[in-house]
């Protein structure tokens, strides 16, 4: 590994300081070379609750992202963005949190694009808390749209120059996303030859890096059976089916529409059995989420695919109800971090 | 077990005669009072596919039901429903087949629908061969509705007035979809606080029959997050909470709307933790049907809610391509035996 890896805490109310320090008490080989973006009496605060026999893991203040590879394992090295100046009510929803979230956001951000980091691991947001926030923060959903923003920013383009999508990922299947957060009707209105073809080529890239192969793409349909040959639907025929034999025509390899209700479980890996595909592009959230869900959600990875650095994260949220108590587990943020290595391997 | 249960064999030229005398050949105590409703020149040309060191189960032709309660075991009674007069041709769609195997599903239903058997298990039918068989099957897109069609028939009520679900279900996870073949345009268009009410309802009713006690139902939210308060759709909002609602206080123990990329997750059984549901009312067809086969097709189920009598089939098809090999596995026939068992207990 030639350069560290960044760390954000995420919302300081919730979990998210706390599965950071865990993860470089659990994992000392995988978390070496890591740093905390963050501020040092949040991260001490996560390491008394987590202090084991009246010993708290070390918080190392560091000034460059470099000195990160040099300190003692599982002591945590944090680079200061910002203060944390106010109370820190664990669980409650705060302008204040929230703005220190999306501020630290923006200083891993920036170490990346500027190539001082390999990738970022960011530790789940609040909604609410990052609306609270005000602007800039506040006009973004989430992780995933402001770190396009600002790698737009970076690259002086327009938001729709630098498309990014979310892929999810455990140890059986990945599943990309054509789209996210907007209701199912809206979902379908906006499935275009375009943005699958966007998808699809956004997925190639990314996983022909992260596999250094080929990888084998399946797209799924979005009408039962994959519209039955038209009979259930016609979005397979006049939408997928071109986008998918365009992306063939550029080298890709890509199959489909598939019928939704089989294509997912053909490309898991299980049971001794290797998938048969790397990936599956789906139509909308939950067609893809229901399958790399069912098994839990433990290991769950969320990968933003698009952006000109590795940015991974678990795929849970703050949870709020456990913040603070010490036992939140860090096996869906550890689990991000070692596929932010492989990634950006 | 007071009363038989008919089988049927599905399309004859697909795998469905080879997995009934297989279901036959390998679970004597299952499939006792089993009888085929067909034709003894079909059950034989299977049989001989699958004989072993050259002796094939043996075929009773037998005149009422109740005497297949006294055949002896691994034997396969078979009662007569018509005659299947011409060459038959594995893997081959004919119309000759088709109208062979919707002939024996109203025989079927009919003995079901008098009350002479307490079930029926249907092999699979080829959709193509149905229609090419000309009136009345070319009227129906399956099993599911050829059978709504006879009890209705049987009721003199009008098709509405005899509503029916599909659920799907496995070892771990069993699912009722609102809706099945349509685009999922339509899908979402069809979704009504009636329909909705009327799947719960639906589901309420068959589960307690099942469970021998009120069933904890789930309802799954159509969009991503189930909507988030609205933000990404209305459809939780202004159809499926009131549904919900409604069903609660005519005493059904329903939940929902809840997000549906955990809900099936959350109701599954498995790994020596108890499903926190114990069925999903799933929003459309690959809502449901991706979680349900995601583990694996071989023991999935299918089971027609409503109709007055209990019916299940495999959740496969005819599988044309290894017809008349011998090679069909009849774990998922077995299934749905078990299942038609439990169900008429």
């Amino acid at each position: 590994m030639d350069r560290p890896i960044a760390l954000t805490l995420g919302d300081p109310a919730g979990i998210g300081p706390e599965i950071v320090v865990k993860a470089f008490m659990q994992e000392s080989a995988l978390t070496q070379g890591c740093f905390v973006v963050g501020d040092a009496s949040v991260v001490r605060d996560a390491a008394r609750i987590l202090a084991r026999n009246g010993i708290a893991p070390a918080t190392v203040v560091i000034d460059r992202p470099s000195e990160a590879m040099v300190v003692p394992p599982r002591s945590v090295p944090v680079l200061q963005a910002t203060v944390f100046s106010g109370p820190l009510e664990k669980g409650r929803i705060s302008a204040l949190a929230g703005r220190f979230a999306g501020l630290c956001i923006q200083a891993a951000s920036k170490l990346a694009l500027q190539g001082e980091v390999q990738a970022v691991v960011t530790a789940p947001l609040h909604k609410e808390a990052l609306a609270a926030a005000g602007a800039p923060f506040d006009a973004f959903a989430g992780h995933t749209e402001l770190l396009q923003a600002e790698a737009a920013r970076w690259l002086g383009l327009p938001l729709d120059q630098v498309p990014v999508r979310m892929m999810l990922a455990n140890g059986q299947l990945r599943v990309v996303l054509v789209s996210i957060h907007v209701p199912l009707r809206e979902a379908i209105a906006g499935l275009t030859f375009d943005r699958l073809l966007e998808t699809i080529t956004i997925t190639h890239r990314a996983l022909n890096r992260m596999l250094d192969r080929r990888p084998r793409i399946a797209v799924a349909g979005l009408n039962p059976h994959a519209g039955e040959g038209g009979l259930f639907g016609s979005e397979e025929i006049e939408i997928i089916g071109p986008a998918v034999q365009a992306a063939r025509s550029e080298g890709i390899d890509v199959q489909g529409p598939f019928a939704p209700d089989t294509v997912f479980m053909r490309a898991r890996d299980g049971q001794g059995k290797v998938g048969e595909f790397d990936v599956v592009v789906a139509m909308h959230h939950d067609q893809g989420l229901i399958p790399v869900k069912y098994l839990g959600i433990e290991e769950g990875v969320n990968v933003t695919l698009g952006l000109p650095f590795v940015r991974t994260s678990p795929d849970h949220g703050t949870a709020f109800d456990i913040a603070g108590t010490g036992r939140a587990s860090a096996a869906s943020f550890i689990a991000a971090l070692r596929m932010a290595r492989e990634m950006a391997a």
